[in-house]
């Protein structure tokens, strides 16, 4: 088995901390290569591996695949003994419907709190139509762990590609010290006591 | 069973047509149900209905599911002798990166290109950032039909999701009249070919 993962800069690149938590749920070895954004040759170097110019990209031994839900899906398809998906019919159906609400939306979430791993400190004051966004998804964090979530700490019982999905959300609503509500901030702890997530955290906190 | 389809006006709706044409490459009966867009309750209509506030929604025995990408993939799972994805799992990766592609990205397409079905009008000048997306579309049109499409009309071989997804692409080039490379213009010909686009097509045309 050969595959690797074309990321950003850990600290920076929500995208493709969510393909390396969907490859960290499939339990499969894998390499990664670094690419830094923001910089004169990001784009070229980017095409040089993606043909739509973004990461994550998953090489596999067939070719590419581009976009993290893309990778979720093939990987969730090729090792099925690893359940990134829920069991439940209807409960994969609503994984993937808070993962397709997550991969169009919350635009306004993205855009004025950018995932920055080293910050700790509040935006203020917090744009109206980001608290509709977090409004939004503190109900369907609440809605998720209620109908699904076996009362445990992830979003669909087990953890899940739903969760790899919202760990960055997770990481914004932190470093950005964003007040929740209880059960919300304890799904964001969730995130964080995550063995995956906390690797990743410790190598964006050891970049430059 | 009983499925129902909660839809946008077909004339603007360009999720919705994804929606629709899922259902039609199930070949599963399914009912509909239309909210009229841009108008004053429209948003409360929506939200009785979808917990997002956006449609199109399947009502399945199970309960609601929200976004054309979650539909198409539950319908996948449900009804696999319809094959809605290409049966090879490469394939199958590179159509959902594809429909992933389309489902968050074009923005600049999305925006000064909505999708209106009555429409017969060059938007002239063609934004560079339009031109930009019109030229992804295609070369990813181009790729796919090469790679995949075993010398068919279609992006994967047999009609797919991934052919529901760029349906409203085909349906903004042709009601914008983009000028196109003569392998683009007789794919966005496929579109208009494929009898269940028609009968949505039939329906928008109707609409007032």
């Amino acid at each position: 088995m050969s595959l690797e993962l074309v990321i950003g800069d850990k600290t920076y690149s929500s995208w493709s901390l969510r393909g390396a938590l969907a490859l960290e749920l499939a339990g499969v070895p894998y390499s990664e290569r670094l690419i830094h954004l923001n910089r004169a040759d990001t784009r070229a170097q980017i095409l040089q591996h993606s043909p739509n110019g973004k990461v994550p990209l998953l090489k596999t031994e067939e070719g590419p695949i581009w976009d993290s839900l893309a990778i979720g899906e093939y990987l969730a398809e090729r090792f099925p003994e690893a359940h990134l998906w829920p069991r439940g019919q209807y409960a994969r159906a609503i994984a993937r419907a808070v993962c397709a609400e997550m991969h169009s939306g919350f635009v306004a979430l993205r855009s004025h709190l950018p995932m920055d791993l080293k910050r700790d400190q509040a935006l203020e004051p917090l744009p109206a139509e980001v608290q509709v966004d977090i409004q939004r998804i503190c109900a369907l964090w609440a809605e998720c762990r209620r109908a699904f979530g076996q009362d445990g700490p992830y979003l669909f019982g087990h953890v899940s590609l739903a969760d790899a999905f919202y760990a960055p959300v997770a990481c914004r609503l932190r470093c950005y010290r964003v007040a929740l509500p209880a059960e919300a901030a304890a799904y964001v702890e969730t995130i964080y006591q995550w063995p995956a997530f906390q690797r990743w955290l410790k190598a964006a906190q050891e970049e430059r």
